[in-house]
């Protein structure tokens, strides 16, 4: 279960007690807010706080004194015309945080990202909690032959039942020896009086890269956008594009239009080079291109072909 | 007047409408909420949109399910804490979002602080209004013969005059010009038909540097605390110090335990540098110290000499 | 004349002292080193240090002991698909500096890529020259109807001369003024010893937004790539536009391979929406496509027709 | 050890050719240029590449033609002031960049200074080497009781013995079923032909967190400055502390002034709150002041004492 009963606790006194404000709210996005939406098998994320929504944008975009403007479908093209045409510091007005739980070596992935804010849980400072990502066995892929950081196929028989024990038992023997070595069990009592126990900030170097830890992430809208079109893209890593996933539903709850306009423009969208326009140019013009005379090498013209929903 | 009587208006409009919310609120920061704060004499700050509150950082800092802490007294001795070792990260989880109207030659200063949000009034795209800021008589000061990049004693008499007639002239005259070229009067009619109209992007370059622009400008806690601990500073210009002080209030009134944290430990504080704390302990050890044997050069001596309230 | 016989000089010098080093380094680069290209009628830009090369971003992708590849054409095609796909990491592992002298309207949009470095000439602490930028007469432009952030047509006969007397006039008549007000002349002597003279850091809110400014500019190869796609843009203001051509100049002195890629995948590319690729499909696939049953706003059909080519 | 025999002959290569270039050069850094330093067991950090120098900073605050000034003197002179008063953009027109072996637990960390540009070695493409951090016996340490974040005392005897055991074996044992996960041995060759090989991307999850990654860092002189000063500071964890040791070297032969003004303000100074500076003036005063009536907390008055070289 990735809260406990007494987190929970805390979430519904959170959710108790409402509040008046001046301030531009957004009931679909209230609605989720605190709540955790599990992800992983024990990881999770929960919209903390935001500011601002779609209107907020537009106000931006024209530096108003009042809402910007009144009538929806009037907003509605003008955020559309800003995403078409990457203007993109008005979205910058939106800031929403997260609390996320993750994997470490997602964990590591999602901090390239250098535009958010972030708090990690601190394993220099306290104990991690024995909680590691296992993954389901529809997701224990084989290495992909074509694709060096990709997954094709899925392991079966002796050779998964083999991984899910290894993955699950080096996990679990390097925790209890972490704690050995902290010398402190897990209610927090000393396991052997005679021994001094190691620092926190050592011990954690004997854990996996599966273990589990938690941050509050806090970005702007645009940075946001820009971390979902990479982490919401099928050649994202699945462990952390089911996060993005999830944060698409924040989003969509959060910022209906723009994200309509995001996925509109961004997500599905695709990007023609000079070189390529070219051969669409060509192509529409009845001539009959071959990868030959395209101008594109071999890669790029299966990349096109692809595209454009053509064989190569 | 600051705000026109149209954007008045708008602003009342958003001041009536209460919404209920989930999130943390600050009643004192709601109170100043969209209100333009005049400074200048025809500029502002207004609070369009803020997120978190003292308790935020405090949730952060412990990456909480809940509040964080119930107690007002441990919160304010963790953000203590924080801000006197530097603690910068949690800070960052606070947002404030300003309108602020402000002569074109102290958004340049503004403007140099990167880590905010801006969205600048278009004059490539808009018409600017006829407003240029113009110093009041006890801000008319004399060029500093010490430091060259400050003000002493205050012109007088037929100088004072004289100054204060060029600038009124000077940007009115520019600005009668813009309109000219642009063939536009200031109810938007065409001056001279058979004109085409100067671009405006072109156009206006021929406005002075005290024309008001406006711009939205968001930033984090963290970041805030920065720009003010350099414009709220005596050593900043004083046409952009009076908007940090306006934007202290703003401080004070949304994160009342943070800005008590901020005042005692950055503010008002000194930095001694290797040299400068063992003159210290020289000096508490009753060792007569002169700046010969200090160690410091003159300049340095006479800096901590003033810290310290001693004569040199 | 963008530099003065003295300034000239300090050039001279620099470009004299030929030192030995073991960084990688681009004789064509070098060539340029410290010379002013001149930019708009008194501006200039000239690229003062760089670091790195084609193969760094190389070194830097695979994160390599030694130089990366030996090869050319394999290093061409690594830049090529980190370009494609948007591998941005690398590229930032190359820095180049400028020393750009430009007026004071095009600073203030150029400010805005808050990813660079910057030093200004700082008018609160010495005295500007009495320079500005006037407008060629063939970029004298009218303002467009269509485009309201756009130019269309010259201005010509009496309406020409008359903004271009009104440019020249007011921009040298508010100069003189300044000089009264700081009470010095060109020579720096005291005007009338009787004035105490205005400070530095009020006077200059006098000038015009076409006095020119200097600043050195610094920032690593993806963020300057960023800014070209956006400046050397037919969108851009002409007034920027032609620093980003003088700067494009010198990125294919520098990094040829990648300013290749750039050209190829980024400045002549076209974004494709998810509708607006289906509309290509279907129009490969010989279907009469109108705007009705596209999906897509009038105006994003007539922005797909042309850059497909194609009458709407 | 740190490097391959393959490793040190492609650093031989770079280091036999001298190039000639009309740019600053340094060197006593020239000297280090390419050069692994070693630092913990098996890491390292080399410096690949550098922009700049003392004179650069200089050159930068003046926005000057040439050099900026030719005296040491007062180019001294002026970067102590320039670091003295925090006047921090000219340092940023100078650039280093570092080739990084590091324990990923001492990644995580440093990531987390956001300004720097970063290229990683990926774990989802290529398979890590079978190399972990094991502490020497002298920083196996105790962890600290009062403070959470710290160490105290060192392990010994057979506690010590079974830490530094669980840590090798640990470490070992999954590095093996990380290869057996793979289904690759340490030359490349496929262990089990039956199996599929699970994907790079997922095996690394089971690698604990002392195992070694490569990075190439690089960022500006104002922003090294700032990592240093909390990373070269006795409360940083010994695993990071090292490593900014030996960055400490570098910049001592890159921007030797530079390093001397950061060692005598930044590195040893001290900052003193309004109410402990108020202290200190009542000290000097020869006043008997009591932490009862200092206006400080227990915990500051001991921090200050300690500052001061007093007994509280």
């Amino acid at each position: 279960m990735p809260v406990s009963e007494a987190q929970r606790q805390e979430i519904e006194q959170l959710r108790d007690g409402t509040n008046s404000t001046l301030r531009a709210t957004v009931p679909a996005l209230e609605e989720m807010l605190y709540q955790p939406v599990p992800v992983l098998d024990q990881g999770f994320i929960r919209v903390i706080d935001y500011m601002g929504n779609d209107a907020a944008v537009v106000q931006a975009a024209r530096v108003s004194y009042g809402r910007g403007t009144r009538k929806v479908s009037e907003d509605r093209g003008l955020l559309r015309y800003l995403m078409r045409h990457r203007h993109t510091t008005p979205f910058e007005m939106c800031e929403i945080k997260f609390h996320i739980k993750l994997p470490v070596f997602v964990a590591r992935q999602w901090i390239r990202h250098r535009t958010a804010s972030v708090n990690e849980y601190s394993a220099r400072y306290s104990i991690l909690n024995r909680e590691f990502y296992i993954p389901m066995p529809d997701q224990l892929s084989a290495q992909s032959k074509d694709n060096r950081q990709g997954r094709s196929g899925i392991l079966r028989g002796e050779e998964a039942a083999r991984v899910l024990a290894v993955l699950r038992e080096d996990a679990a023997r390097n925790y209890v020896n972490y704690q050995e070595m902290l010398n402190e069990d897990d209610d927090g009592n000393i396991i052997d009086p005679k021994h001094q126990g190691l620092a926190r900030e050592l011990a954690r170097m004997n854990l996996t890269l599966n273990i589990y830890t938690e941050w509050y992430w806090k970005c702007d809208l645009h940075n946001l956008l820009h971390f979902l079109s990479l982490r919401a893209d099928p050649h994202a890593q699945y462990e952390i594009r089911v996060y993005a996933d999830a944060m698409m539903e924040a989003l969509r709850a959060w910022v209906p239009l723009t994200a309509e306009a995001f996925e509109d423009y961004r997500l599905g969208s695709t990007h023609l080079s000079k070189a390529g326009l070219d051969v669409v140019k060509r192509l529409l013009g009845g001539e009959d291109v071959t990868v030959a005379d395209s101008g594109l090498s071999p890669r790029e013209w299966r990349e096109l072909m692809t595209d454009l929903g053509r064989e190569g």
